[in-house]
């Protein structure tokens, strides 16, 4: 069997390279191109020296690709820039993208929390939201999907089959959420030093981060109404990983029941026993997702714990294991390596 | 003017450790007595190399310790022994106590979140609750202060000001707490090795943690109603520092206004600008809490959060806020040093 | 093809897991039997909610083991415990041994540096060094390899070409090495805690840390005269690598060329582009050796750089390798898993 | 008595701020004028919030400062800059430098180094090396005293007794220094992003460090020959805190009593007893050095471990320490915190 042939789009950041160590194990996907215009020339064992052993094709500009020679491509690039890299590539052409240029489906929506109006509507409409435990039919079918934002699989993941069920009520949802420094990107900047990160934490964007936007479409949609969560992100003194703590007004025995009952066939997601809860470190490096329920102290409310991998299951994994939809391979194919831990 | 003559009683652990070194710092302080049964004989420098300078007395057995001798005693012990120590000291020695032993009034809470009936209720009822910026004339007058948890401090200078002044609604309070690992002691344990902390993040007695009691108690007065607040603990890859994001019902800027007016006088409370969030890392070693307010997504609620150092102003900071009241001293001296950062 | 039937002895611990890991991707190992005798009964996602998802057996007890059923069994025990275990074993079974018990050839310098004569001199005499770079054949060949220590392999995969090339003067090298914790095991001891070893950096064991032994044994071989290296080593605030910067008397080029040579043809040893230094970033959770030569200011002289991560290329990965060529499959099956960074 | 009043020049880096942190807690330095021109404008609120509680005046630009209102300038400017600025204050006002561009007397060194004719060799004559263990009584009399480098001061401080007292081989000497990441200040670059740094290690400029003309420099004085000892740097993930491993050829006992009555009369560094060995994380925070001495296990060698904080006996700790010498305080005034553990 040929391998796909894949080109990355935006290799040089962190889910790019991700997404080459991810391919780089994969029976069936081959990396033919490797972009990233900053940095065209050099090789990838220059800009990342832990793939070293892999061999790769060096780092171009993405005019330089040969797309009538690619299968898939991933998209990896920052915002905004990507609607008008994706506008310009063969409108046959398979694309996963990892940006957040068409996870909303309203062009108000996107406007309002992007703050500039879409510059690639079609394309907005044609894209399948990336998360296939939800819309793993349509992502099947599907030529452009946008994968998940990587704290909005966080949330999502957990509180979806809770609206889907009718087991919360809706306008009792409260996520605090708390992730890992990687989740920012590789751009130097002065908040992402080591010595400002390091024995430390804070909460950032409080009631206005973007991935809120994907709670409301999502959530909405689950519960067929709309529904508005308080969200808070904080940042984390570790590399990987995220945790949300989701605060919901329901049985705790229900809503275990319904996360149990919704993911039984799900190769990447654990409900763990009642009570047990679920920690970052024991995801790392995988698609692993875990999902813990314990009772609050007020009557009638429980507390869901989840937790994922941002560069994997919240960004290059849940890309591959798109791709691996759109190209009819086994949906865990290169993607079932256990955790590292420690 | 004569140094007070000062014991700590279980100096081998982090906030006996933290005494010693604000103690060393402090103009009418002296260490005149260390206990750490365990390692009675030892010197301080060969447990804490980091006290090397500092001349201080021999470690010795609590038993060896002439009281008659010690003006103000620190007791950082476990709890449950705590009792039985303090039962057998001088009953007008001063004491602050670190354990969780006196901070709660009913001693039906105590049995019912300890386990076991008290042994002291006599202590007990002496006791008073020792956050000076709520008890500072009760504290002033008393024998034995029982400090305030780490956990506890954090969350409620945060609310207690806003059940006060009436501006939240005492039912919707959500606590969500994250905790620096030295919280949890110097006792090796297999969950608090480096390789188990690092580079992960988990929730832990969710909805069961002992310091819930005081949020019960303390709220509830405040209030003037019983008020039971939703409380999950975390733990962070990091040293020192506690965060809490507490999720309130009521309007933002009167929450705000209600922090800014409480604490207007207080030497070691900053509240923020509105909508500045603070960090860990910017109270890091020191006596300060840090408030922060900004408004949730929700229409009428707010997100409070609220910083300190759990070893200092959640601890052995608070301790000696307290000696200071009682020994008639400026209740800031030795504790304006700066946080260190990074 | 059946897959051969592999038994962990030892599983509880941090290189029981990783083997663990490891076989779990490995097309042609399956875990048939793992021990922990103080955790029997358990099961392995009890005491590694990581390996959640992997079907795994119950914990039980060596005794319990039936290994007439069992093709190859790793040994991850303490020293001293493994050679009463090991001399208690078929002795027609596969083992390969992750404890220094079986890594010295004589058995006085066992006595030496273990404080006690060997307890199984035959299994001892038997017993192949488990460095496949350099006893590849032996390995094939033999019944029961001795697993590599994790520094000894840093230094010595640095430093035996040197000598075999002749390229360096052997009285002259220093190891000035840093390991991370994982190395140090999962027992609950005080200075492991997070508390103790984050941001905080110390050296250990100065001229006395026993895998100073190996670095004896082996060097001294490759050299074919007495050899006795100056090794200090560190312990480093992260949970895996290590790093050994080696200070060498010798010409840089021609050391370089040693290396370059040597290795030519090993798959999992990179020798970096001459001046490039190595990270162990770049080889977390890999089998991967990066090696690196810079010219020292003092000239004639040399510094070389080893990295790998201890619990893989210095534990579970090299004995996996051990095991691959034990059964005569392809060394490097089941290795091949790209590090993770960041 | 009135304050000495002091001015910050580059308050905005975190030696800067650190500079800040001490001096707010000097009985006889008030900060009367801080300048940063990128941020000029700015409350040092802002850019630090650790320091919120202190009385501070507004960030300004160096042309804004009335010098003549100034007792003292402490200049933490980068190297290359540091000579402009200071060639344009008074030539009257007592200078505290903690850059590198008056460190070295020899004008052909720095150039050799530094790549660019010095720009102020009337000023560099000037100025007597901050290191006042060594130069205590030309500090004491002089204009510009200009801070030791953090490196230097750690290898230094453990080897120029060691020459001096002629206890070992000048061609003999290995320093293998591993420092914190605030070393490299808070200027936002790729490698030194939390993602980057956190649980990996590596070695940099080997053989090529600047600090290496500093060591030249201090040895062959103290040696009455030149001296070139081996030296490279390594990266720590953490935040404060060297220690540099340095292995000499000379006898362990005699090395220990050279570095013991070098020092019997110096508050700031500790000889710990031999065999002990000292770590970064006791002298987080403080301006003391730790020393100590083992046996190597090449016969007629000794390993030397020195420790101390970067940011404060590396850099803002020792300029005060100078200061306090040239303002004719005594030398340890604002300088006798103990360290932050843990």
């Amino acid at each position: 069997m040929q391998k796909a042939r894949t080109a990355i789009l935006g290799a040089s950041g962190y889910t790019g390279a991700e997404l080459v160590r991810l391919i780089a194990m994969h029976p069936y996907l081959e990396p033919t191109a490797l972009t990233a215009n900053a940095k065209a020339g050099m090789r990838m064992a220059q800009v990342f020296p832990h793939l070293r052993h892999v061999a790769l094709p060096t780092l171009t500009r993405i005019e330089d690709v040969d797309f009538s020679n690619i299968d898939i491509a991933f998209c990896a690039l920052p915002h905004a820039t990507t609607q008008e890299v994706v506008s310009a590539l063969p409108r046959d052409l398979k694309i996963v993208d990892l940006s957040a240029d068409f996870r909303l489906r309203d062009p108000a929506a996107y406007e309002k929390w992007y703050g500039r109006p879409h510059g690639a509507l079609d394309l907005q409409a044609e894209a399948v939201y990336g998360l296939p435990e939800f819309y793993r039919e349509e992502i099947r079918g599907c030529r452009l999907a946008a994968g998940t934002g990587c704290n909005a699989a966080t949330g999502n993941l957990a509180v979806l089959p809770l609206l889907q069920a009718g087991v919360i009520d809706p306008e009792e949802i409260v996520i605090d959420l708390k992730t890992g420094v990687t989740g920012a990107g590789r751009t130097a900047k002065e908040g992402l030093l080591f010595g400002e990160i390091s024995e430390g934490f804070h909460a950032y964007n409080i009631a206005a981060h973007r991935h809120l936007a994907e709670f409301e479409q999502e959530m909405s949609l689950a519960a067929g109404r709309p529904v508005q969560p308080t969200f808070t992100a904080h940042l984390l003194p570790q590399n990987r990983g995220i945790l949300a703590t989701i605060y919901v007004k329901g049985g705790p025995e229900a809503v275990h029941a319904a996360l149990t009952e919704g993911y039984a066939n799900e190769p990447f997601i654990s409900v763990l026993p009642f009570g047990e809860v679920p920690a970052t470190r024991h995801v790392r490096g995988s698609n692993f997702v875990h999902l813990g329920v314990a009772t609050d102290n007020r009557p009638g409310r429980a507390v869901v714990v989840s937790v994922l991998d941002n560069l994997v299951k919240g960004a290059s994994g849940m890309a591959l294991q798109c791709a691996n939809l759109m190209l009819g391979f086994d949906e865990t194919e290169g993607l079932m390596q256990a955790p590292l831990f420690p």
